[in-house]
């Protein structure tokens, strides 16, 4: 007698290359602890309804209980030719409490376990996820909170634009992580969604009951269709959508950061913790951590691809394609969560320096709009003309060598043809100017810090 | 003088190719209803903030609905050194009506002018949207209320698996489809919310009402934080990422119905309207419509993955890399209301054959899991065991080329061992021995449609 | 004193979560024969360059003697804080042969370590690849040329459009992959230089002779630029896309496989080597192979984007993102390699049912545009209007429900107007009816089968 | 009567959604000048097979003559009922010269002329841009000849690794964008091979010399097997790849450029004429071409995606998800050539500034190598002593805010433990000590340029 679940009418087995082809027990062995979660679910329900005995549930729970142990220590050899990890826990299973171990299957296909299997592990992870996300923009938050006050420099094009407070430009990326926060949440409801019972894809011809078992496993509902329960995907995209934008989110923050720790910016300094050396040139300190994470966006952008095309043109309802998706959600999984935690190892590995950044704002003639503005309001110059006045007085300034805030007042009369502050000439003075919600003054930033902190409170529970 | 916002500090203009690769009006003269939008928004804001006067405004105002007026009637020359819609918008108005024109861009820079009318374009587009994919809805549901009581084939792997009723199969769709409606409501409130305000990037120097013009362009809430507001692309992501997956499920229907449609199925009839001939072989009724479809699910993962790619690593704020998003953004919003329209076409016209369905359901064997269930309730045969004694008896059907439904009711006894009633092996007892929520019985069929006519009667509104 | 390569000046080690994101050794320990290869070129090398003495060279070389070994009999302990395949052979030399071990570094960087092993490893999987692919393409031709004489159906829109040779068909799918491999040897050749001695990006500052090892571990040259030698990815670049290229078309011969496995088409019968049953439904005999090969191309392409997205706007010249490009190499490789083994085994258990064939083609109307040619041949009725006329006779035998070879004499002159021989409308004629060069008639299949045998010939020493 | 070139079974048109969905005329007009280059070649061929007469010929020839006139003078209005640029050639022919128009299309189908349309206008694309390579090649050469001797600075992990003669760097660049262009040759090999006379997909019912339209259209040959002819897309996709990895390239090298360009580095210096202003903050002077061209790597990737998406499990042999192929082909086959004429534009437009690199390289410790060097070949101290020795100086230097070349001898004796002549802190000297084959030493340098000349003087006929 053969192994396999559906080896009845086969007369000759698979070959080697279609046997190491057909087998995911290499991978899914990951799915153990649901795998058996969900058979205990089943079971119980079951015996419930009459389909199989309460003894005969108290055999397998109790065997259940053994083979989770057993996978737990690690004492279960993984065998290809039992191919996958519904297979293995079967038969297990099986050897230790005999007939009552296939009684197990009844009412259940492959189909609808591996979907349950699936989803449960996927929430799970979310739900680890979702604490750490909440991490990440608490550090965020909290690094705003401790630099209020200093200067930052706000790029366009990579040029220096604009002097920006540092806690501004943190609490940009607060919101952006905020808003990949609220897709997990989401991704977290499409998951939450119980397939078990949907069979090979009709239902089954016993009484099953699919809200005692979602219940049971602690699922929002159960599917209300049973050949969209197993033919479904769409919460394995929306989970691989939302760690490709965490990750786009991640890889820009990455890539200011190893932008600024250059020695030719020097914003920041990077401690230890995230940095490397070179086997060859000893002075080197790499931002490496910062570029193994934007290397990442890459490798989650591929998964989500695979999975987008492994599912183009595929026909209803479950096609052998599809054992594949596991392999993109277990390394996407993983490297959301490598990610999150790298990201707060950054952040907590960071020194800003200021200094270097003002300095640099003159350099890049940052003070500039600030003329163009005054001209506007207190000489009532159209903006237009204020900003070609000032794009020459730049000019001048390049071909001088000079910063704005090293002009002489006699030079600024002469080039702008009116009388302006040398003040405004300063960086320090800029940032609070700006004025409206949502702006880099220092009200507004203390204003977004609450916002911050009232999220991070509602979430906190 | 040179016609760009920003010539001031320049000797010497583009060359040529870099002319070609900055314009962008080719396209984004798209937006020029959103941009005009936002500017009497801007302007009016100006006008209760003092910073402009009330005179000043209504020139202003007047302006624009000249120009609006002229671009609808196609009066608008676009000129390639004029670059974008902005420049258009702004240089006309000027030539209209002088100097207040240059008011205009107080306090507001290209960075959330792009960013405002971005927002307003693709606003619009989703709630047309909103409205097209609710048809698409109500014609499954309609369709599956009509077919109620028809036989299908439940196929995996592509092969008959069990029969399922037309019905259920087509709320499978309705169910995918649905989810896709709420991932267009949560890109919906992604997407409704106003960079207005930001200016550059750190605010402006004037005291601008952020909530006024948001209030005033239907926004739900301006952006917390300006730096966030002009370098996000979060709302383009998550709705490229929305037609992705909607796209999706269009390629698995028509692959389906292309397959149904093959004259080795017959399952299905396709209407003249959505279908076309062929240049030498007069014989051919080609499902092409179904076929575009299917590949426009390529052209929009495309687009994802171009705005995925260019967003990559990008510092923020703004790159000049984003000016191709709108290429994106306007070939995935066109193509997405073909394909939901497109989709509504193919289900008016088509018809569905139950009776090629069944013959081919008895081909394929469909009634045994039927018999191993049976073996399973009434003899207590485990059900490993029966699997397996079905399995012989359709590899003994299969080599005496006959159905199920075609043994004698002594060679049935003969390899199961039990007697079995013979109407098991009859398709149209099948369905109806389903059971459980969300399974294919008529019951559960119907169930799903009063769940569809809730959702979509509350929707209507 | 710290372990790793390039500890000197940093005070504190890397985090946990730091070092888990650092270490590749889980990875890279694939590259340990190719990384052991190059250090003994590169010691041979300086040896003969009298950088270090023939003495050190021994016990060097005596050394990775016995570290490979150690690796191959799984003897050494992977060691995530001595972080990747370099450091963990050097560590063990230097246990193994003490001072010595350090100089074998003299003169290179990872930087062209990591090169150098890499191109060696893929250049032998290439090689590996060359053999496997020219195999699926005799496998292809032997079938072919079995074949001869078998009809087949020619499908448009998956809609029968005209008899074809069976054979034929599988030469167009032999033609295809002979491309792959023309492509797999392009990507061979620009994988074929040497990155040795570049050292960290400019050039060593020992006069190593870079032909010297490069003609040592069998490469076509070295690299003529330093800089490019250790940025440069474009040859896996290649081979990703060449990766991609093939599994296309596998997807696309499995999608037909698939189709014509269906129990509706029935064209092919497929062998239980590459088949598999379903846990609840015994009927079933799931082509799973052609299934899971086709859903592998969407893992090659998600691995192609993920090197693509990774490179993106990266600066010159090594940046530690790179690290993953081999998680992407590693799994492309191995899938190619099952990939091709998995086409041959599904060749070698397929039946081709003709007969099935023959009867769809009428079923089809394929003969239509037979006797469209034909009105233009005999009675110079224009094309198009023949077309129509077609047409209108199809339409004809559409509402009759009968097939053009059941049309009689008298009905086929009614219709078309002419007097055509019966014999047009049988199917068997059709194909030798094709003229010129790489039609479907059998003399051409013969020299498309001669062009096959020369190609493999002239491939196979 | 129906213009379609299909319709004669069909008893009701497309609708309107339908229609839309169908129509391609919108783009593949592109294609006229070589849809009726085509036309012209097939019916010479006919009149020489002697299945059209010399008259009849004649006269298709002498109307396609003013059709094309008519297309360039832009006379022909485009119909989308018409549907695609073959039906409004030969709809015009027919128009011109009656009855004789309709022998046009003897022997053939759309699916081979739309495949003979595509590879004649790809392979016009291809000659073109290599052309454009070698301009841009060519500049690379020249550049790194006039700036020979200059002093730049290598990167890893941008952070300053090492000096590197900024020819050295360049040449990098020419040998990466010399691969693209071996693969484009290979990609016109692809591209260069004759569909035409494939028919529908099994060849016609006449005696058709595919071996003369091949020649006449100045293809290589005919492709081998008429099911592969029509349903081929290779050649597309190695185009696309080609343009993919071209545009990596330019992706790195512009991200260089802008990182350079920054005010914190003032490596570069970019002219007017490919840089722009802002509108609101007047001192900016962005590289947007670059950054515009880094950008549109995102959107040749996207293409690239969309046709292996498209592809992927498509059954043989045309289907109509194929129509948007040429969708892809037009927008990448234009992004190229403006790609490779602003990268020349950019190359035109650009001035370096060695001394700033200089003094740079000493605050980023690039001297460190040498010093690591120098005590391994003079006191044969083993290069890891030696890195460790050298990674504490660099932390003294760091700590005390000193360059290598600022430190006293006795200090540098005292933390080293060996004497070293101070020379070795200098840059300028490092570079020479570079030895062996492309290294970036001088002499190697104009090695390269030797190479690089011969390449392009045997590319230039």
């Amino acid at each position: 007698m053969t192994s396999k679940l559906w080896g009845g009418r086969f007369e000759k087995g698979l070959s080697n290359i279609s046997a190491e082809l057909s087998e995911s027990i290499s991978y899914d062995v990951n799915l153990y602890e649901h795998d058996i979660e969900a058979s205990r679910a089943h079971a119980n329900m079951l015996a419930t309804q009459g389909v199989i005995t309460k003894d005969q549930n108290k055999n397998i729970q109790s065997g259940l209980d053994t083979v989770l142990d057993e996978f737990r220590e690690n004492k279960i050899e993984l065998r290809p030719e039992l191919e996958d990890i519904h297979t293995h826990v079967e038969t297990r299973l099986g050897e230790l409490i005999g007939e009552d171990a296939k009684r197990l299957h009844t009412g259940r296909s492959r189909n609808d376990q591996v979907a349950v299997d699936t989803h449960l592990f996927l929430r799970d992870r979310i739900e680890e996820q979702i604490t750490l996300i909440l991490e990440l923009l608490s550090k965020f938050a909290e690094l705003a909170d401790q630099n209020q006050g200093k200067v930052w420099a706000g790029f366009t094009h990579l040029q220096i634009a604009q002097p920006v407070a540092l806690s501004h430009y943190l609490m940009a990326y607060f919101f952006k992580f905020k808003r990949d926060f609220e897709l997990l949440e989401f991704s977290r409801q499409e998951c939450n969604v119980s397939p078990l019972g949907a069979s090979a894809m009709v239902g089954p011809n016993y009484n099953l009951d699919r809200f005692d078992t979602s219940k049971a496993l602690k699922f929002s509902k159960p599917y209300e269709n049973s050949v969209d329960a197993v033919s479904n995907r769409d919460y394995q995209l929306s989970y691989h959508f939302f760690a490709t934008r965490l990750f786009i989110h991640i890889s820009r923050f990455c890539e200011d950061i190893i932008i600024y720790n250059s020695s030719e910016f020097r914003y920041v300094k990077l401690g230890d913790a995230v940095t490397t050396g070179s086997s060859i040139m000893p002075q080197k300190k790499n931002p490496d951590i910062c570029e193994l994470l934007r290397g990442k966006s890459a490798r989650i952008t591929g998964n989500l691809i695979s999975l987008l095309q492994n599912l183009k043109g595929l026909p209803l309802t479950y096609n052998r394609d599809l054992q594949e998706d596991k392999v993109f959600l277990f390394d996407t999984t993983d490297q959301v969560r490598q990610g999150l935690l790298g990201m707060v190892e950054v952040l907590n590995n960071i020194e800003f320096n200021s200094e270097a950044v003002i300095k640099n704002l003159q350099r890049g003639f940052a003070p500039a709009t600030d003329i163009a503005d005054y001209l506007v309001k207190e000489f009532r110059v159209p903006f237009r003309e204020a900003h070609e006045i000032v794009g020459r007085l730049v000019l001048h300034c390049e071909e001088s060598s000079i910063t704005l805030d090293q002009l002489s007042s006699d030079t600024l009369k002469d080039i702008i043809g009116h009388e302006v502050p040398q003040k405004i000439t300063q960086i320090e003075s800029s940032i609070e100017r700006k004025q409206g919600y949502g702006s880099t003054n220092s009200a507004s930033v203390k204003e977004q810090l609450n916002i911050a902190s009232e999220f991070l409170k509602s979430k906190s529970n």
